[in-house]
């Protein structure tokens, strides 16, 4: 069960309206990096959580606090929005160079739908979908997940930063970016904990290693021409897992046979003959 | 430009038809973590790539490797639908215990779309969509993200390989769980790799250390309650980045003002008094 | 069946060409609230009633209204984009302000995939999809969704009224804006003949009242910190729908035990220990 | 910001579990009227809300316990798959009807992605997406929009309550069934109350009466032939605003000229004369 | 404008119910080739039709008659649902093979969300949308399109129509096959008749041959191993148009110089050295 | 199993950055008939083709040069994006009306996502998707697809064409143009060879037209008003395929019945009475 407080965890607050950054601010909203993933993954990787303790009290502090940052952004864009051109006709658009740099850059659906809100949905106006977020009950995969999405989250954070130059809305960023720096060191620090527990190891799942064929585990194939790869410290030497040896092939050939689909149902009117 | 040889990487021929695995499988060509996402999602990281050498012909190296991953996949999905009971009509399926348990697994669209094919879509039907993909120019986000795909691959791969005991659809899958033990194993290496040649540090991105609000980059608040979480390695001591030392934060209280949004523009008529 | 005339069923034409307007407009075509939301509804509304009569006869006829409002809209935004600088070149863009105020708030799509004409998407290019319409069989919840339809599609077309000053367009709005009044009216006059009939009552479905917790039904519980909701009519007295009295809960706890999700079968390799 | 309690708003225990009902409740948590839906929505219409007090409070305090519904749901979701046959090959479900049914019932992807676990999905698989909810500031037309979330809320969970015999599901649905009674009147209450308070009248928005072609604003086209609807309150006397009068028009005629596209731009290459 | 009829174009009455079906046909209602895209593509068409005339009166009596389309399987699919298990428990399915058959084919949304009726979705229960429809303006390529779309359209009619041995249901495809059938001979020949009518020629659009690289327009590149293709009438000789001749190019190499992007803007943190 | 080679097919240079058109190009990239578009949908035929030989070969080799050609566009948009104002502040855009012009017409996920590189989106920042391919085993149907996106491929290039003056980008779309004109002209040959192989007719499929109802194969029925599609070669006179002759029926009238869903199950609470 979750409780709300009326008040932001840090401040929201822009020195003057810009609707043109309100439409990129959207991007922390409801991208695919954005604050409603990370919300939704790990309240969903939490609830997934098969074991009480560390773990899963971690992901629910950090997903508790997730909520909490899709509210300051989208107070955010609301105050960038106000009194801003949104109604203006397009006659005004063309006599007047600003108001026209102004509406070109705008998201219309803000004022449209949402009235001079925030919307659910990314600096393009496409929704935040489910698809964008997973909670696969493995925590060493959904770790390595969220450390991209915190890798990802801070970087677009840093290119909106060069974006503006309004003092309120840095501060609220370098805020973000500093949580940014904060969540991508916690979940690199959980995956070294899952392997110093025994719980998982290097490579995701930690299972089936004498099934898979142990022999193509090793081969980085040069199937672009031209092998500057080799020169890097995968082309050979101990794989991270301890357990594998790294090797290029040059000149790769397939090893199956050709490929072919079989003979169809007449019923379902393929061509052939 | 690409070139194209009729032979699969590695054999994909099943014992017999399964049209019910046949519809599990979708979720390797055309899920979130499928082969139709890394191999999108490694060209445009290859196109996107600014700097010649050993990371773009990599990168490039496996994005190729995966079209052909597509390929083993979508031949396989064929071969498991030959002479499934597409057409059969639902007095078949109720009268034979057999066929309804075979129909009721199915999906439709296999059969009514792609005549016994493959389709572009996970096991749900949902279509493969771009914006599972990410190609940022930054290449240690990116590696972060791949490392992700490939364990979520990989943990599919292993989850679907007890879901059959088809030797020639398990002999397949050992094939592709090597290559995804590989393939974390590289991106991980390559993550090492970038630090080693100070390209890019522990943090995404390598910058705005002094900027952003350091205070708040070592906190981790207690929002959920139960202070399990004090009990792990990230409630103290350094951070993986070197910079910052962790604390965990009990009782933790916003830090901004009320949450509000400011008076509309009366010709969007928000509801105000 | 159906029939068309080639007339619309009001004027669609505007003073002069507004490449800009015409894409807001595409948010009254095929936003979440606009005409082709309102046509798919009523007509999926109409087909799946299982009554003949006044019901059936008045939703079929307001939902073939509603097709010939996609007719006057797409019209409308063919004109509004007639001798638009569809095929400028950027450098007149950041010659002229003029032409670069309008290619800025342009949609792209408009001239490059429909040649100057509409899209069956929003003003943000999202496409119309069929997961925005409900048809659910039961009128009592279909017509209050289209009360809400209606109310948000005036809404929208009131804000809209306001960004443009042609007169012939404003001509075109004010018959919406009337039609939009009259829709909202009927269908709240619908909810209340549902009732009269006998047929619904104020809560849908009207069934398993017997079933339910009804110690549940009547405590809004003070979640969000501050009691400033306990002001409404909400707080105490009855419920509208005559049965269930309201009541404020002060200081929620909850009624569940632990939140936990149950031991894994270990073929799926959640972690878990 | 916001806190996360570790216990259940309400109990979510099944007696056993039914990874065929799994995939059906997937309904009430990731379809159109589910607990996410309801969740996003009141969040973002309590952000986007533009006067602090009564109203807000209201909002944020309902919102605030749908994420405690999600919660619910998901812990319910995982505990119904415990032990299900999610890793059975087809043989068995084609050599025993029982887990031929269960397994021609279930979402694979609760198995292959969720690891047996809730996905941010509806019963067919397909994500919640943001252009399912609405916040567009105008408190009355949202709030039409809440009560038509509810009743289809209840709705569903109301079929969704003969589709089980599970006592310990049962006794879930039934506080579910209580609350989306409560919210329904709530909503409904605060509709009342909006008028009351002078805040919004009957049609949203309270204006434009005077602009809109109010001879438009009473007439019932009869469009779809036979006139049953003739027989309904809605074809004559005061409409529910109090300000127009019904009428029914029998052989309307359409008010327009002839739906006509301009000339197109030559270089756009539309078919042209 | 549009009139509606209540009365069928064709009959639409199965001999019984058969929910597994019903799940089925929502392909040809809400698939990308369904009637919903083509009523949806031919209105869209008509709309953005530059000429009045043959052409424009032809896409519009074509269009209409699919709304009725739409509408017969709307009628069939909710009467194909009529008395379906829909809320049996999955303790039934469990013990009456025939009913574990019959639930595991079905949509859980026509039972939970369209209350037994039919779903603007296809038939893995994914919404239509407005990205399958085209309507350019040049009609040379939206008849191309068309004629596709028929051909789909009848393909998937023709593979359902195996799928029942219900005489009612087969009567109603009959006419839906024999209409498919008239369809495409239509487009094809108003094709011919744009040629005959110097309206377009063979190829889209009829204009800019003299600018494009004449010299890369005849050569087909041997980029898959093996030169079978070699043995079409494709390899040499005249192409349709008149213009041009065939030839195929055995070991094509590369025209471009390297794949590279440019050095980036620092202030977006690429990796870069 | 592919290759790649690290030049480019053609050259993709443009003389100078252009951002606005950057944003354009991305139609050609990911767009409903873009790059991706013929990619998977000729790699899913060709691998879905159930005849080796000279089909199945033609199909892969024009696959693996379209992988080439995403390749291209994706090169050409990072090179037209280098040095773009992507960080520039809202306040140099409103002083300057060249950056005005410029922001207005931009991507911003180009900049916050891709770090200045292209998308796997269309010019509306709408993701690609598996929906937009077919690849259904029957060769007719598919060909007709072939040619349809190979001609809105062409048009939407020649309408880019003329929204640059860039020496470079015009050099590579003519490249574009011409291989759509080879495309267009192969699969129309192909359609052909279909016919002189005795695989395929000219109506898709070549099959059930004895039990399909003849009699509604001949007649267009006059449903828009006007009678003018009756001049049109298509409404007397035998069809393209050689088997049925047209005809024009005015005044046509249903036959069918009353359009009337059944009545339903209690447990779904649909209205009736
Ligand atoms: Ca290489
Ligand atoms: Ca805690
Ligand atoms: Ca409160
Ligand atoms: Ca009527
Ligand atoms: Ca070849
Ligand atoms: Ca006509």
């Amino acid at each position: 069960m979750f409780r709300h407080n009326r008040r932001l965890q840090f401040e929201a607050k822009p020195e003057k309206p810009d609707p043109v950054y309100a439409r990129k601010l959207q991007e922390l909203i409801g991208g695919a990096f954005g604050e409603m993933t990370v919300t939704m993954q790990y309240l969903f990787q939490g609830w997934n959580c098969r074991m009480p303790g560390k773990y899963k009290d971690l992901i629910m502090d950090i997903a508790t606090e997730e909520i909490g940052h899709v509210e300051m952004l989208a107070t955010m864009v609301a105050r960038l929005l106000e009194g801003a051109p949104s109604t203006a006709v397009t006659k005004m658009a063309t006599a007047d160079p600003v108001v026209g740099a102004v509406l070109g850059g705008m998201d219309p659906q803000q004022a449209i739908v949402a009235g001079g809100g925030p919307l659910p949905a990314d600096s393009n106006g496409y929704p935040w979908n489910g698809r964008y977020i997973v909670a696969s009950g493995n925590l060493l995969a959904d770790f390595h997940a969220n450390v991209a999405a915190e890798a990802h989250g801070r970087l677009q954070t840093a290119r909106l930063y060069h974006m503006t130059d309004d003092r309120g809305v840095k501060d609220m960023l370098k805020f973000n970016l500093a949580r940014d720096t904060l969540h991508q060191n916690l979940w690199l620090k959980a995956i070294e904990e899952l392997r110093t527990d025994g719980l998982e190891d290097v490579v995701v799942p930690d299972a089936l290693f004498d099934e898979e064929h142990a022999e193509h585990a090793e081969t980085i194939w040069d199937l672009s021409d031209g092998a500057e790869a080799q020169a890097g410290g995968w082309a050979s030497g101990p794989q991270p897992d301890g357990r594998h040896q790294f090797a290029y092939l040059l000149n790769p050939e397939p090893l199956g046979d050709l490929a072919m689909a079989p003979p169809p149902d007449p019923k379902l009117y393929d061509t052939y003959d």
